[in-house]
């Protein structure tokens, strides 16, 4: 019987339940609110694995899932340990991760990122995208000017986005996650952002009114929909005309519809973009992008850091970019993903249970119509875990999905609405056949 | 003849050249400011490098050098490449660096440093030291319920921090560095922090005065000479006894002269402690830890980031760890670091060049104290360089040094200070040997 030293040693039964033991170690149990057990199957979910390939991965039971839940939250477009960016990142490592002098393949990501993006022609680059959102915002305020931000969308942890909860505990509700609370956060920067609603014309009207404060405006630029014909064009109008540097946040969108942000699909020219998760298929590498005039305020402030100088991540990124470009990846992630969607939609006319199916085709997601939501994505995650898929309500794409598990995937979820709903026809209630919590989804709920 | 490609490609002459090619196309040339070539050897200085092992780089001509500057910027406590920690690193990169589910070495990881830490009992991880730094502050602001910060020394570049110098363009010139404008942070954060001065009893008045506000205190346990008896235990006493949050931020200081924190060795327990740089032997990878008092408050704010999960960092940190246990190698980092220092002083007064040597043993400073120390410095960096040696003011020291490349740093310093003794008294100025630019220190110069 395959028996794992890790949980052996602390007496632990199985992966799962090392999750507990992580939390009483680990506040919150881990570092990102993205992987907790609490959001997929409470109780039940594997929680940690010892091996990820390809789209499979091991949890420390040994047991192998086929996964359909997040691909480490978007970050492994290409797979996991894909062998064509590992040989580069081994050999990088073989050589010196680190040294006293720089990598030199900084530059040769900086040149990437620029060719795809021409109306920037500087670049900047740390580890994680809230890092990166933070030296954009710093960069465009220098060049600004001027404190206040404009924000649609999610930008990270950091302290400029979480304030907006401080004048109004309600501003991040439709943005990142409803019930957060900004304590830890200063007070003083009460005031200083300015939320406006994605594809809503009528929101922009709080970044004219408060110009003479906004010297920066940031958003995603496609949140599950595309945007309206002319919103990115009139948010990028107004940047002009009260003088803000306009930013486009690609962490979550980049590199997956297309080589490079999403924006060029759109054909407005941001003043910066920030590239994050995708960029580096999981090794931790982010960037900031530009025009020399806003990107040259960058000498002028203290943006620095001992890791943001490590080989690894840009040896990561440069091979990823390298790869999505000779493959066309992108044609193979909306592939995948539309067969993730039609799995899920056909799945539901077959059995009659009702699900809305949205987003992005490589970051699809699926929301549970009748009854309560959250009790019936956690019967999907449980039953599918059983036949060895880790699915959540939402699915990052991946490029080397091949055919025959995506036929899989269709028909186990088939099987799993089926039962799903000759229970219900039964009347039996679906939260009686979890073996476990039901998913959470606020934040005060999901970190409580 | 040795052909570099990258070089080649961009039709860049050698090595250093490449320094100023980043510049256009990155602003202030890379991402770390202890990198610039501007601070150890301007126009000459190889800035890249393709490789490094041991002691030793190899920049983009295939020049090999002993690394006596900063061994990574003191990341690299083990030698570059280390083939122990690769080896662990590279399993982990093969078996999937990242995936949907969690790493069980970020449990393993935290294991580590609450067993070395006694008084923590629960732990948090980032990638850099500034991202650690904002962690830490977070939570304790969180913690007290109070947002002023009081700090002494060095704790990265974000607004926090930076703001200081927005009340007093001063603030930061004895902490960090001269010059430091705050353009791009937020205003509204005038007034946040209070600066004290490390071992100045008085100046730790600002922190009782402003009891009401503040709630965190955050400072480095040692700077260049130890603390002064008592200095320690006079900032825990006053944190009881105004209820704030006291943080030894270790990232420079911890794993050189033992193992974990400085702190450990003053025996002053603080609520939180905050490790990075050489955690994880140029891995990126850093570490909040705390009382469980404190840390739980982690949960009630939003810190998250899909990078941080990376598996990675974590996997470095505990080989490097295990490594530092099992090796002792704190009592190399100290006999390699004295035999730096003794190098400088019997070099200076064999020759009558006079310096000042200091600082803990595994991070030396030297300093040229007669006529102009910049010019001095940067004259020993370029004839250094000729005889294969990297050098700047301030060396880390490396566990792997060995007895023959000690001395023959000795000896090769002992010559640069002959020559130059001669040239002097020959009533020769220095600057005219001296083939390219004059080291810069100011901010505004480094970056401008």
């Amino acid at each position: 019987m395959f028996e794992n030293k890790f949980l052996k040693q602390r007496n632990l039964p199985n992966s799962s339940s090392a999750w507990s033991y992580a939390k009483t170690i680990i506040p919150g149990g881990g570092q990102l609110l993205s992987k907790k057990a609490e959001r997929f199957l409470p109780d039940q979910w594997p929680s940690y694995y010892q091996k990820a390939k390809g789209y499979h991965v091991w949890d420390l039971d040994n047991i192998k899932y086929a996964d359909f839940a997040q691909m480490g939250v978007g970050s492994c477009i290409h797979g996991y340990a894909n062998p064509i960016i590992n040989k580069k990142v081994i050999k990088s490592i073989r050589n010196g991760s680190m040294s006293s002098l720089n990598s030199y393949e900084e530059i040769e990501l900086a040149e990437r990122l620029l060719d795809l993006h021409p109306y920037s022609s500087m670049a900047r680059f740390a580890r994680t995208g809230g890092e990166a959102c933070s030296i954009a915002v710093r960069i465009a305020r220098a060049a600004s000017g001027k404190d206040g931000v404009a924000f649609c969308g999610y930008h990270g942890w950091h302290d400029w986005y979480i304030s907006a909860n401080i004048q109004d505990s309600e501003n991040l509700n439709n943005q990142l996650l409803s019930g957060l609370n900004p304590d830890g956060v200063p007070k003083e920067l009460a005031g200083t952002t300015f939320p406006f609603l994605y594809n809503d014309f009528d929101s922009l009207d709080i970044i004219e009114k408060n110009k003479t404060n906004i010297g920066v405006v940031i958003m995603e630029p496609i949140r599950g929909v595309p945007p309206l014909p002319g919103f990115l064009e009139k948010v990028r109008e107004i940047c002009d005309k009260i003088g803000a540097v306009f930013i486009i946040d690609e962490v979550t969108s980049g590199f997956r519809t297309n080589a490079g942000g999403w924006h060029l699909l759109a054909g407005v020219n941001p003043d910066m973009s920030i590239f994050g998760k995708a960029l580096g298929n999981g090794f931790p590498i982010s960037a900031v992008i530009g025009t020399k005039e806003v990107m040259e305020n960058a000498t002028k402030s203290f943006i620095s850091s001992t890791m943001w100088t490590e080989r690894v991540g840009f040896t990561a990124a440069v091979a990823n970019i390298d790869m999505f470009l000779k493959e066309k990846s992108h044609e193979k992630l909306i592939f995948n993903g539309k067969m993730i969607k039609s799995a899920w939609k056909n799945s539901a006319e077959k059995t009659g249970i009702n699900v809305s199916v949205s987003g992005l085709d490589p970051l699809a997601s699926l929301k549970f119509i009748d009854g309560n939501e959250n009790v019936y994505q956690t019967y999907y995650a449980q039953e599918m875990m059983k036949v060895k898929f880790l699915v959540g309500s939402s699915a990052y794409s991946c490029a080397n999905y091949s055919s025959s598990i995506l036929k899989k995937f269709e028909n186990n979820t088939s099987e799993v609405f089926d039962k799903m709903k000759k229970l219900i026809d039964k009347g039996e209630k679906i939260e009686n056949h979890i073996n476990g919590g039901i998913i959470k989804t606020s934040f005060k709920r999901l970190n409580g």
